[in-house]
């Protein structure tokens, strides 16, 4: 069967374009994103149907993703991670359920590789050879892993302080790897120049319109998982914030569909103190985030200063009646150890801030007794950040 | 349905014990086996309803694994790993089709995770509260995390030259950790003396009867995914060689099962030639295997110069038609780049070992256009050696 993509559309003016060929930004300067026809989906598909499919991780979903032909598909087995649930964080924490969703068990050790095997099974249905994208570390990684199983090139700049392991692990994968003094932002500015006088194809993040619909599939994940049921919270670490943005279109997607009924979850940032700006642009009421100067954290995933998708995460906080919050490096480190010794979960620092930011949320009485929350693991522990 | 166990066998002398209860080594000194009524089990079970049941891993096959009450499982989502088919590295070696096990994609970045799973399960059927083992560094991620989940407290010694990630993992999920000067043999001496003067559950490779089983389900899946058929042949990195036991065992069973008919794959070890002390064995056709001085390699995980399960091991290449290969270093580092720029995996030293393996057997004629070839990546590239 093939897949219900109906459209693009822009998240800002709202314009259309036909979802075939290669699209980036709107003229607006708007992302562009995905529509699909949910009411003959709705009539069509079966969830059960659906959930019942013994094998294809994320790809399980391949009505509501931007895929024509599966004979593209591009995969090294990603999405179907585990839901786990720790009844001892619960306790500790003094909320009905926690959850954590461990996503670091995927291809590359992130949830990157869901967003990497979107994208590049659309770059391949488009006929692209050369995709290039800045990256903090773990979506490199993803890209370039992708990238060698379909025999694409893939340039990748990144932070010449970003995690070695990360560096490591795109060499590994046969990645074109250009290490740049400076933030994602300058890592970012390599890849422009890059693409102005080569031609690649722009994989930056929301700057083509497919690595967010893979990431969806988390939301789609997890609501299955609790019996076609919502969560009360989903407590995110953002760095892009694209993983979150594509959860709140998931859970919109299958109110939808009429999958699952009921209020969508409350959308929860966490970052770090030391690289909030999503955090204080809500606070401040603000709709775009303002650049965070001097960015500094141990959690690299979240040094991000200025996020791409900023508008849409935070109508997507406020539109679910979220909130953001924002947890210091010591903070952060204790979590890890915590999460892991309650659950036997290897997280990164990025998923072990979103138990640090609960933590906070429940003390000062965000989450309660009646939440049952998810908090989302978004790579393994085992990629080292060494002292 | 409750687990078709009907046996604990020696595998030296061949004695029984009642499958409840704590055992360890026989009398003989002979490592004990799981054995199953394989006969009433394949008259009730179906292989075709196992192979749908949508979630639950390696625990799918759970009627085949030591567990009593599957509400007692210690799972954090191991199993169920990807089998890569690669056209690309096929033809690059001139054999029929080469796929890939990816069992880095585990808990804990390893396939340790399914021994831990079914090891500390079954510790935990049996009122066990505290376990050790000895461990060149996964095995002990493993079993720290499974604990962890399971709340027991795990006792973990571990060469100080190990990889700093492992121990820092080990850390990080609560378990107590040891760092010995010297290899895993002296870290296996510490081990016994603590079980003597604490009484811990000794959860060393073989001595114990569980840790095999969880295993052996990677050889379950691997013939469920080329469906229910053999592979011609499986290259397996051997450091203690227990996967290459359980799988052997594993395509024994399915076929007393009826699951699946045919030979059986040669059963291939790959060691490095900085410590091989199964290929010396082998060649020198000897039943057991002397201990390797001076072990040096990249690949820590075969970094063990007295395998425990050796006798098994050798019988299990020789009566499948099998062979042995050393590798070195320098083939070793030089096959990770390439199986990671042919499919997207992020292999291990050890798992690399394999490419470096078929190759080298591809050459001298041992594997050819004719076979059907598995490669075990027996853990995740991630787990990085800073050199």
């Amino acid at each position: 069967m093939a897949s219900f993509v109906s459209r693009l559309v822009c998240s800002r003016c709202g314009a259309s374009f036909d979802p075939r060929g290669v699209h980036h930004l709107c003229d607006c300067g708007g992302a562009l994103l995905v529509d699909y026809d949910l009411d003959t989906a709705g009539r069509t598909l079966d969830r059960d149907a659906v959930g019942a499919r013994a094998r294809g991780g994320m790809w399980r979903f391949r009505e509501l993703l931007p895929v024509e032909d599966p004979a593209s598909i591009v995969s090294l087995g990603e999405g179907g991670t585990p839901l786990v649930d720790s009844p001892r964080l619960a306790a500790s924490l003094g909320l009905g359920k926690v959850l954590v969703k461990d996503d670091g068990r995927n291809p590359t050790g992130s949830f990157k590789a869901r967003g990497a095997a979107s994208g590049v099974t659309a770059a391949v249905e488009r006929g692209v050879r050369e995709v290039a994208l800045p990256t903090a570390g773990n979506a490199g990684v993803a890209w370039a892993a992708y990238g060698a199983a379909a025999g694409l090139r893939v340039h990748v700049a990144m932070p010449a302080d970003a995690p070695r392991a990360n560096a490591d692990s795109v060499r590994l994968v046969g990645g074109d790897l250009t290490l740049v003094d400076g933030l994602i932002s300058d890592a970012a500015r390599w890849i422009e120049a890059g693409i102005a006088e080569h031609g690649w194809y722009d994989a930056g993040t929301l700057r083509e319109p497919y690595r967010i619909e893979g990431k969806k599939t988390l939301g789609f994940e997890i609501a299955e998982d609790l019996g076609w049921r919502f969560p009360d919270a989903v407590v995110y670490p953002a760095g892009g914030g694209v993983g979150l943005i594509g959860m709140w279109r998931a859970f919109a997607q299958l109110r939808e569909l009429g999958w699952v009924g009921g209020e969508p979850p409350r959308m929860i940032v966490v970052q770090s103190t030391g690289c909030a700006p999503i955090v204080r642009a809500f606070e401040r009421g603000e709709e775009v985030a303002e650049r965070w100067e001097g960015a500094r954290t141990i959690a690299q995933g979240l040094r991000v200063p200025s996020p791409p998708g900023d508008r849409l995460v935070l109508r997507a906080i406020r539109e679910t009646g979220g909130t953001a919050v924002a947890v210091d490096d010591a903070d952060i480190g204790a979590a890890r150890t915590a999460l892991g010794a309650a659950t036997g979960i290897l997280a990164s620092p990025e998923g072990a801030a979103t138990l640090a930011g609960a933590r906070a949320l429940a003390e000062r009485g965000d989450l309660g007794r009646g939440d049952r929350v998810v908090l989302v693991n978004t790579g393994s522990g085992l990629v080292q950040t060494p002292d």
